[in-house]
């Protein structure tokens, strides 16, 4: 049996929890649970600023953690995040400075979630209680209210004009002002402040992730995920505008699917967190440029052809009826800023989230999807491509790839022998972006895969390789292959390997955005050493391992490792962030706005450098 | 025969034309035709400053005209406005100071005009010409535009943004961008910079009348007036509340009937001038508080019952297809703020169309509609009152009344004999509220009515009665009643009267207004003698004799008949010029919120003071 049994971490004082394989460092377990540690050493157990407390399942002290802590120290259960990793159910107390620390010196998730919540939300709600119109006090319904709430002057729909006066009497001068901005979209019965919500969509070309948020905390209540129904009119972009432009009501078909898509997932999200739809009143959405346009019904034509131009560029406010998404009757919907055709709004949400804009510089942002988006920040410019990276990282045009979600094996390792994650803990369904990556790190090392990508057949094994890896190269539909889980692991009972096909698709993906990178860094006149911070984004698996990114050619391996940080879904949490916070629209549209668009398809170094991109580094 | 045909004049620089009876005096010509002239003396020849020239048809001079003029100048047909009068076709030039100087004195409606328009109009229109995207400039369509019009950054319905790319590839990059503020309302194709319009409706209890104007210009390119269709639901404003709570859709009927009223003179006012629905882009709507809540459908039951209090109180501004009114899709309507329950939007449009909250006062303004509305400016405070006036001023509830529109006795006067003018000089069909002021005047005057409204009967006639109108007095249906015009004059061949039961309703009628003139002032501590400025508004005739109106008892009698001025249809004028600025929608806010609402019902004098006014003045 080579797959373990992930164990549960619980943090304090956040409660937050995490399910690793025994073996991760504790650093990657508190980043599965969302909380960032500080590694300035990058993790190397020489700066020493990643100090937790272990209270319960501590694993023996290693050399390092020996140095930096007195024995009644480690006693008490003192380590390094960097350096202790998890043997078993583990509890573990984070200091606030090892957090705070953080916060100050790099710019994560949290850091922009902090900086943009609670200014200036879309929507907020204030709870009232006014005095019924007498003949000496007879101010109109709707002053009544303003002057109730020390508010105004307030406009409102007519369809709430409509109502306002039998509602306000129904409910006895008594209710909850739902208030926008200066516009009064609702007032409902009794006290519901409590109750508001505001939806955030990552719209990818092959997944959809959403999530739902109290618009008062900022918490999460609920998250969801799924395919994007569009794949079915082709795997990527440029197939869909295709077919939107040359078949019958092909964009109003486009449209419905993505439309319906997201309707239903706004439908789990509430059935999940027990919320009526109606106590929805935003949706923040984040797409690449077509998904954004095709979601609206925007003709997309333009962006099919030379030189693939969008229609808007500023974000979209409108009434989120309008797109034919259900939530509260006068929600709104907002649509992120596009840089440009290929340049989208997952991409400004990733700049939103990951602050790369107000950092010193000079710093990458690599946004991981069915396109790979690059962002490079270099003397306070910010110059953004993108390259078609193919959907191999969300598992898509991958033998047994899927996304990943529960069954998706987000993480490979060979120590001694081969093991692999589950997330959910569950027979493994396939594999997803992580693990492929992993995968093909791991074939590096062990040479069962040479620089130029072919698996080596069963009589070209090294001589020293492994028992339990010389087992797994099989000959799978007549490709040479590689099994993770054989048909009695698999959940399907077939199983799962990666094919001699697969390792292309992985090389074409790496080998784009690595191209990409090198064009932007070349167009700035810097070196891959010369980078401060990199950033990726991406929704690919649980966590990125930023060696094997390296190992595999995704990201240049002269980067210095402690300066890779993976950032989970940055579009969604700049779609987060937008749902959230009118302060955050705003900095959307500012940075949108100051970023430039490379057509790398113009620059006359591209193919050379996508062909050598496509070979894997030397170890 | 006796009625007169009525004889053009035609005036210079203007153009402008009025058709009126020989006799009227030139001033009133001018008012006819929309050029308010300066007469500072009220009209007694004393100032001079109504000099104008008559180039043709120049009536005898007067002995006040003699004196000031020489004989020279009079030859060149110099003449008082205030003194000649009309004697047949003429034409006339208006020295530009005669308008000039009372724009500087009074405030009349032009002044407002020019004090909004033009100033943040609401739609305007910037042709351009750019050039189609390329490799090396690729921005987005709406940025690009952005740049070619050198403002931004604007929004855009997404129904605009689903068309744009094609528009803008179909108009091969140059065309007319349609601006509501920074809102791009629409992309038309070729250079549509000349074609921009706006129609201002005044929506009356019992009449609506609408123009339509250009929005660059401001000039009027048409009119139209109908009665008001909900009449058939009820004559005043409380029994069509009722209807609408009380009857199976009744909300929904009343709102029916005049959308499509509007909607219909909309397209009356478009095929009148030749233009296309969609290139309205503006709609603006003044009415009393029940007219606009029901067009709006807001549910109007408050309005119904004590204390009388409207839903809303702030303009509405909306898209006019969600008012089910078809001007260009996205196109925008206005309505006008309201002060109270009884006191709405057209006394505010009034209020912004004789600029009375500006001037240094104490200043009246009496809307006479079928609601009568009265402001009272007094140290610089303004205080609103309604009172139930009954539609007897439009005609309505009159046995041969009607509006002032082609067919009506707009003017009665006894000279030697009963004369009458006729509306578009056509045979009379009835009677509008300017002629039943005029005929009930006369009647005082010749002792035919005494002080307590009852009509003498043939045989109480005056011995010294002019022959002409003993003949007059008959008895129909059994009332006495007064003849205008008898079976062969009459358009229907039925003789048209004043009746007992008609001089009852004008009693009912003006006792309204002048008591609550009365009540107003008292509050105030004023008496009517010292009212500087009482400007009066309504669409209920072509223009008001103030002698007669004082003569009626409509105004206090105590006021210098020079500071009464007639400025015709305020609701109109007001609809007009927020129709065409922004800045004056602001103002309308603001003197809307800055209007005291004085609810007259509940003021213990009213009675009495209603039960005075009835009794007509001595003379």
């Amino acid at each position: 049996m080579t797959r373990e049994r992930e164990v549960l971490v619980r943090f304090r004082p956040s409660g937050k929890e995490a399910f690793v394989l025994p073996g991760t460092r504790l650093v990657e377990t508190a980043a599965e649970a969302g909380l960032l540690i500080d590694v300035s050493c990058g993790g190397e157990g020489t700066c020493g600023k990643c100090r937790l407390m272990v209270t319960s399942g501590a694993a023996e002290p290693t050399t390092i953690e020996r140095k930096w802590f007195s024995d009644e120290e480690l006693q008490a259960g003192w380590r390094l995040a960097c350096q202790s990793a998890v043997d078993g159910p583990t509890e573990v107390d984070i200091p606030s400075v090892s957090l705070a620390t953080v916060e100050q010196k790099i710019l994560i998730r949290s850091r922009a979630a902090a900086r943009c919540h609670g200014d200036d939300p879309p929507v907020r709600k204030q709870y009232v209680e006014f005095s019924s119109p007498t003949r000496g006090d007879d101010l109109p319904d709707a002053l009544r209210l303003e002057r109730a709430l020390g508010v105004g002057p307030l406009t409102m729909d007519v369809s709430l004009l409509r109502e306002l006066s039998a509602r306000l009497r129904e409910a006895g001068f008594c209710g909850t002002a739902v208030l926008a901005g200066d516009r009064l979209l609702d007032f409902e019965i009794g006290n519901t402040e409590a109750d508001a919500f505001a939806v955030a969509v990552d719209l990818g070309t092959t997944t959809l992730a959403g999530e739902l948020m109290d618009l008062g905390t900022g918490s999460e209540w609920a998250t969801t995920a799924r395919l994007n129904p569009q794949t079915r009119f082709g795997d990527d972009v440029l197939s869909r505008i295709l077919h939107a432009r040359e078949k019958p009501d092909g964009l109003a078909r486009l449209q419905e699917a993505v439309v319906s898509a997201v309707d239903e997932m706004i439908g789990e999200l509430c059935l999940q967190a027990g919320v009526p739809r109606q106590r929805v009143y935003e949706l923040a959405v984040a797409g690449n440029t077509t998904m954004q346009q095709l979601l609206c019904g925007i003709d997309s034509s333009p962006l099919g052809e030379v030189p693939f131009v969008p229609t808007g560029g500023r974000g979209i406010s409108c009434p989120a009826a309008e797109l034919g998404v259900h939530i509260h009757p006068r929600g709104g919907a907002y649509v992120m800023p596009a840089i440009g055709g290929f340049v989208g709004g997952d991409t400004v949400a990733g700049l939103l989230a990951t602050g790369l804009a107000d950092v010193e510089g000079p710093a990458l942002f690599v946004d991981i999807g069915t396109n790979g988006e690059i962002v490079l920040l270099a003397d306070g410019r910010l110059s953004a491509a993108s390259t078609a990276a193919g959907p191999a990282f969300e598992g898509a045009r991958i033998s047994r790839g899927m996304r990943g979600g529960p069954g998706a094996i987000e993480k490979v390792v060979v120590d001694g022998r081969l093991r692999i994650n589950v997330i959910g803990n569950l027979p493994p369904a396939g594999i997803c972006g992580s693990g492929l990556i992993d995968a093909a790190a791991e074939l590096l090392r062990h040479r069962l895969l040479d620089c130029e990508g072919r698996l080596q057949t069963p009589d070209q094994l090294p001589a020293d390789l492994l028992p339990d890896l010389a087992g797994r190269v099989v000959l799978h539909d007549g490709q040479v292959s590689f099994r993770l889980a054989d048909e009695a692991e698999a959940a399907d009972r077939r199983p799962i390997v990666i094919t001699q096909r697969d390792i292309r698709e992985l090389q074409l993906a790496a080998g784009a955005i690595r191209a990409g990178i090198a064009i932007l860094l070349r167009r700035a006149g810097l070196e891959p050493k010369d980078l401060e911070l990199v950033l990726i984004g991406g929704g690919f698996g649980n966590f990125i391992r930023r060696g094997n990114a390296q190992r595999i050619g995704l990201l240049p391996v002269e980067i210095e490792r402690s300066r890779i940080r993976y950032m989970g879904n940055t579009s969604l949490a700049g779609a987060r962030l937008v749902a959230l916070s009118r302060q955050a629209r705003r900095a959307a549209e500012e940075v949108a706005r100051r970023a430039e668009h490379v057509d790398l398809s113009t620059d006359t170094d591209f193919s050379r450098q996508f062909a050598e991109a496509m070979i894997f580094p030397k170890a």
